[in-house]
């Protein structure tokens, strides 16, 4: 059996083209590089520009992983291929992060930097959550490592969110409803509209001020820095000690693309220095709703909506796009990490949007066939897995990563199903 | 790394004195044991009857383990050591089954018995269920057995438990409120109140009639009988085999006694056959509110308030005790397994009980120590390690199932602490 791998693997190292650099924008509110470099943890700064291949994972941190159960299994999906009429013919092979405490691969990147921030000797991490699974996973690795939690979640998900949001409360966390009346950011926002929803571009300045105003506090990253695909990249590296053969497709969902980086980063890389995957395409799954690989621009765009973080070079629908109302609240974001965007249009990645219709159905027959419930995000990897396996010629092998299980998206799930019932159907693009 | 165990342990064989078999009542309704063996999996009545020792695993049953992600993991608690400020001088380990797809323990016994239907050439399972974790276990092996599930589910959970109600629906399987239109039962029950709340008594005799009713349908069951116990020892059988130490104490939370059974067996029959646990003392820990085994009597009984199911033997409450409406759902049944009560009676098995409020504050300390937010009847189990841990002597050595996580359980956490802040306090005994 497998044991959670000693390092974690850096892509920038092997990609065909230098990655173009976070730069700052050309005003005059200061430089938001300088900002990262003050609110995250220092070591999580030096993976984040790094050129070393590899990086070896702090014994602490490999120690927590075992502790919530990694290595996650990869599972031969031959429910799905049976209800597919392709068995025999197509081998399905999934990674399930479902199986980690908080349900998703979040916790992968939540630990590292938790931990780093203790290195620094801060006693609390900050940050923002929407729908809540980013804010469970930093609520849970404090926890673990004996450290304070304060999460801003966007108002509308506080209230109607209330389940992760009071998971997050027993794990001992501080969860804020934002706009609060812990920032200054919050109490304006409070006073311009004292029902102000919530956004995730004000919760990450609220997070910001937060932890700007103490230096006990560190601020942790849900997606998008190369250090977090790093970080994610123990998926990929256990995937590689546990294929029993080489795929011809691996295949994930993209939301900031921390999901599709960690568990595809470590093949690619052999593929990038010819040392095995070349027959094997890279897909990454996305919404309609949220086309930014099937229909973004690549150039420089804020990471965030109020421009607290730095640009980066990557495909976007515009930091301002609000798509539609989907349920898969992870997968909502504007933009794509650098490095995924690169080798997209590099041509190393492929992009497929699927419409949340046509994942429901793919995520049911998924729980059906194999006896787990999927989490919206991820329907939309097996919608490709599907559509790809049943046109596939003899001994196609296709691997993908189940990001996390569907337990807690219930209401989700009933608000899909009663628009297919009552064909009030979205109509994205 | 420990794989899958070979075989179940059944404690059947090694108990000091004959088990009390399950009897008839002296009424005119007939045999119910009949029933029993009309209803049942054929392979099952073979396992509730034999005295073997050791029982094999059937390869696909071993297999479908594998696949939920069985073994699960041995977790040292140094979290929970230091928050208890015993660290050093008692070591605290605990199995974790909330790292199973559906939560909880009960898919052990749902995949053995879901298999057996299957072998009999029954293409449908059917059973009833309250809060809905029972059904949810057998609407997963169902899935992933390719076999279609029925679940008879009390009318007011179907309403309030609307979260686990809509995941078995997804998992494919057909969901009735009970009372239903689809049996006799059902339909006598509507007639005489269209409001019929349904309870777990009634769902059984639904769930009994629907599988007399055609010959491709077996019936379930999710507690209690000694197969079942036996099926849960895979449980115990993988600690074992993880064990560092031979532990002072045991601990696990009883309902019907499956999990305390399944988790404890294995080691109190090597200590009942003199082979080793010579010094550990084995706890069961359970509700105030439903304190069978501390309080109630050791005699036959009904296993359910409708006698469709047989008598037992067992420390009661009476077949009819209501207990008052506590969160922890898995553990209001009124009886414990007839092993389970014999060997409290014998003095091999000592209990223990727990007001609401009591496991709460213990399983918030859990959450925010370990990372791990537990089920609500877990909590009875951690509240009865944090007492014994906190006078232990010098080189304790504590191992506690921890049968399920509480991420469905929010609402019911929600009423806890309401109720402790509003001074609400229910009143126990």
């Amino acid at each position: 059996m497998v044991d959670v791998p000693s390092r974690w693997y850096n892509i920038v190292a092997d990609l065909p083209v230098p990655l173009p650099p976070l730069i700052d924008p050309l005003d005059d509110e200061g430089s938001r590089i300088q900002l990262l470099v003050r609110i995250l943890p220092s070591r999580l700064i030096d993976e984040e520009y790094t050129l070393s291949r590899f990086l070896d994972i702090p014994d602490e941190v490999r120690a927590a992983y075992r502790k919530v159960g990694r290595p996650t299994p990869l599972i031969r999906a031959e429910g799905l291929e049976k209800a597919l009429g392709v068995h025999g013919r197509v081998r399905i092979y999934y990674k399930f992060e479902g199986a980690l405490p908080t349900g998703s691969h979040k916790i992968n990147t939540a630990i590292p930097q938790v931990y780093y921030a203790k290195l620094d000797g801060a006693n609390e991490v900050a940050t923002e959550t929407g729908a809540g699974q980013w804010g469970l996973a930093v609520a849970t690795a404090a926890a673990i490592l004996g450290m304070k939690a304060t999460i801003f979640m966007t108002r509308s998900s506080y209230h109607s969110k209330r389940q992760r949001r009071l998971l997050m409360q027993l794990l001992g966390a501080t969860v804020h409803p934002s706009p609060s009346e812990v920032t200054e950011a919050g109490r304006r926002a409070l006073r311009e509209n004292p029902e102000h929803p919530g956004s995730l571009g004000l919760a990450i300045t609220e997070a910001v001020e937060y932890v700007l105003s103490s230096n006990d506090r560190r601020y942790v990253a849900g997606s998008v820095l190369e250090s977090v695909l790093t970080h994610q990249t123990v998926i990929g590296m256990e995937v590689l000690e546990q294929l029993p053969e080489e795929p011809d497709y691996m295949i994930a969902c993209v939301g900031g693309g921390s999901n599709m980086g960690g568990f595809s980063y470590p093949a690619l890389g052999m593929k990038l220095r010819s040392e095995g995957f070349e027959k094997t395409r890279f897909i990454a799954a996305e919404a309609t709703a949220v086309p930014r690989l099937s229909k973004g621009e690549y150039r420089y765009d804020g990471l965030d909506t109020g421009l607290v973080l730095p640009l980066a070079k990557m495909y976007t629908l515009g930091k301002d796009y609000v798509p539609p109302p989907i349920h898969a609240a992870g997968l909502r974001y504007h933009g794509a990490a650098p490095s995924l965007s690169l080798l997209r249009k590099l041509g190393y990645i492929e992009a497929r949007a699927y419409t949340q219709e046509e994942v429901y159905e793919a995520g049911k027959l998924f729980a059906r066939s194999e006896g787990i419930i999927p989490a919206p995000e991820s329907t939309h990897a097996i919608r490709a897995v599907i559509d790809i396996a049943k046109r596939a010629p003899q001994d196609t092998v296709i691997v993908f990563n189940l990001s996390g299980h569907g337990l807690l998206d219930t209401d989700a799930f009933e608000k899909i199903e009663s628009r297919i019932i009552s064909g009030r159907l979205p109509q994205p693009d």
